[in-house]
């Protein structure tokens, strides 16, 4: 089963982490969006973090803003590989974020992306369970080669 | 019962939050301090923070670096004051510490104090302290006083 | 007496200041909402912040942007807890305030919050006068399972 | 075969890459470790990348500094996941390494790790490898518990 | 031949990049812009920027935002200069289109501009090229005198 | 009489501070050096700097660190210029002290000079006594030339 | 004669200079003011900064942004007190023009304000010029004291 | 004549600086190598600057830390190609540097290379001359090959 388990820390956070959703579904990949703050909802946080394995999700995508914790909170309690959406802020424009989200400490990752970087998230968890799912591994290598055909058709465009 | 909790992130950190411990030792403030990774220790983190109300501290204060998710962590699970202190990092210089620190989202304070500002998170635990503790805020009324004479002092001996 | 004293640096932060009366008032704590210019009116500031704790305040909250010296200068005259809002700025996002509130120097400190954290600077005067109020205690306490059970409801109807 | 290609952008770097090799060793993941720069042997760095695939490796870990190309460059030409290492700098910090390896455009993410990271970056790439090679899961699942001991152990020592 | 390859990494940089294209066109210096991006098309930026120099180009401008590395890679596929314009992002204000630009290791430099400074990028292009076109350098000293002449304009203006 | 009051914020700060010093001694200008802390001896500083224009002084110099709100707190109090230095940091470099001391609202100006820039301060106070005393207009006329004169002689012995 | 030349780096800024503008006027300063780039018309800078002096100004404000080179350029041909006003930007805020601003070396002190501080530029002008112009001194002085009034009169008025 | 011009602005610049002048002398590119400050010196400067180009020099390199407006100044009085190396700074660690010398408004470009980049700055100034100098550019073409069989021999001994 194909199945990664997206978390955001609030509800304002959708309009980002719904392009993660359309990549995934684009891939056929199954996905379940959950909204969990790490300060408020600490015992759902743990809960849902521990029982993601065995309730067959094969990565985790976090979004997050300000003191980003969500991300390294979910990664302490689970064994599945964790990625970190760094929301932009109003103030610092994601700067504190991004260094909330990446700056972690030995044994704990998580696997950062850019500053409302949510379809690189998707794009990340694709490319994670490729080895044990070839078929996405070669949707991925079509992604990328459609994706280069629309850089080219866009720059023979401009010159035409 | 005046008792204050102390948690740091990484065994390196006691140099700096020994000076807390000095601090709370002067005014008679008992204290525990312990080595809780919000990361390493999720559980012993959640444990901690949740029983330390009844426990008898009144205050928790805690020293964690790079993604410094322990403070928040702490808050999430405790109705007590967390002071949260930045410990200052080699590569960014506590930037990193700072802001996941002190950026918490609404509903989740940590009362965060400067970069390695241990002696100022003993003291600000004092200062909360001192409404139920009428002989804590004596005690920071004239600590207060002795630092001026101190200051009043240096200024002199270099006029003189 | 549950009293909390307010002080804003300009009538301009009052947008966000104002969110720190609200929840005050909803847990019954009463307050007084001053304007006090560090820079501008400094004998006010002196004589408010020297008379804060015989006026029956057990917490200062000050709110100021750029070169935030507010909450520096009030915790300067009074043995009362103060707690720092940094603004945010139009040009510097709010860094300037924050740094200005948090890097305080040894002796004094100021209890800061996120830049804009207007509530959770309330939420935080709140819990530090837990000890000597335990209404105030349970009160927060309700607080953070009603922030609880909002997020789950949010995350229910989501994946409703 | 599990197997991790480790690149870095200059030989200096591998006081801090060799940290990576001893956790894929420890781990008993195969690795390969190259000296390939983005901007002075392109040719090498686009071969090898796309190569990466079929030659067996599952994940690639990329440690650079400064304006940190290389793991979007290695990214650019394989289907693997990439996993960055921004270096420390003398100057910046490393800050100008996180920003050049963090903020990838859409289409091409690299799974960022925290300045100097580079046993996170090990254990990122085991996590990934996990889905399909259940052993490495449980392996990495051991290593978390046995972390956790380790902290506990600390803790407990200190408050002997 | 008088003639600059302008690149850019997305089609929507190109309200910045025509103003690149006006001054060079301002001073009859041939050009062609193309889009090409780092990551999506790596072979295109290869294939142009080794063909660069044989297809008479005598300088290359590029420009590029958030993890900026096309100026990077682009120049170490070519002898020509290349220029590099920083794009300003709508979350870091362009800092880190910068550092990855301008933060190139020993050896393969890239000559940055301002953020968004596409005129400076051409004018610079105009001023290498002056060596070889003494028709150039001319040029750019009347645009020199011409400027300096604008100025004064608007100043006595300002005091008529 | 040409005086300058100078205040440190700690005793600490006084091999910066004594190149200021030294630049006035070689000006001629009395100066009186006193250690006030904003924080801890805000009556002294108050006092200070109220009495400061009546004792004679012409400027005042202040330096400090870290959420360096000396210069701005004796500003408040005096209508002369007061300078401020902000001071290197051990964390974040000085960038605190730079923002807590330029950043000043409008009405209570404080004229910043570089980080650990003590001699300019002295300058600067030069400088601005300029008008009512006209021997120190020369003696800097002077100071320039002689400036000038020791860089065109470096660079000489340098081509010699 | 009270007279300050002000210098602003482009037209665009006077929209902030004018501010400085109606202080001067408030307090009966005499001022002159320029549209000078220190890149665009280096001879103009040079040349009016030389002759700043013999034609009666007593202090020089320069507004610039970005590499704001402008009150540099200006003081190291004057031996008159330079004030530099650093423009917000667009991309980064202003931090460059602040930098660029504030940092300077040895020797040639600019005094800065805040980003934007057109109104505290000129108050600081009117407060170096208070030693020769003892009016000046007693009108910035019934300045402080009107701020002080209106502050309090807000403050009544919000508690009314 | 192929010849370069570097300036630094101060003699501690030069441990830096030499490297430039080691790669031009590899490279068999006359060059001369000043002290002269933008601010100390300003009449130099623009001296210099303006005989730039009929003492036969092709390119200006210009060596300037903190406010560094060594470059633009110079910039701003010749038609030649002005390239800048921000030195390091002992508090900000080159950002003020970098800022200073790369953020040039419109008009006035300085090509700007990473912090303490003297190598490339001497590189890049060898590729500008490419166009005038076929033998450059030939000399270029090896150098880059040798680069990279450099790093490609590194990359084998470490696999060997």
């Amino acid at each position: 089963m194909k199945k990664v388990l997206i978390i955001m820390g609030s509800k304002s956070d959708y309009d980002v982490v719904s392009k993660a959703e359309s990549v995934l579904d684009d891939f056929g990949v199954e996905r379940e969006t959950r909204i969990i703050s790490a300060h408020r909802t600490p015992e759902v946080a743990a809960e849902v973090a521990g029982a993601a394995e065995e309730n067959g999700f094969e990565a985790v995508i976090c979004a997050a803003g300000k003191a980003a914790h969500l991300a390294g909170v979910i990664a302490s309690k689970t064994v599945l590989p964790v990625i970190g959406i760094p929301m932009k802020t109003s103030d610092l424009g994601g700067m504190d974020s991004l260094l909330s989200t990446v700056q972690m400490p030995k044994g704990v990752p998580v696997a950062t992306v850019a500053i409302g970087g949510a379809e690189n998230a998707a794009l990340l968890a694709i490319q994670m369970m490729g080895a044990a799912h070839p078929d996405l591994r070669e949707a991925f290598r079509a992604y990328k080669v459609k994706m280069d055909e629309e850089v080219r058709a866009l720059d023979e465009e401009m010159n035409a």
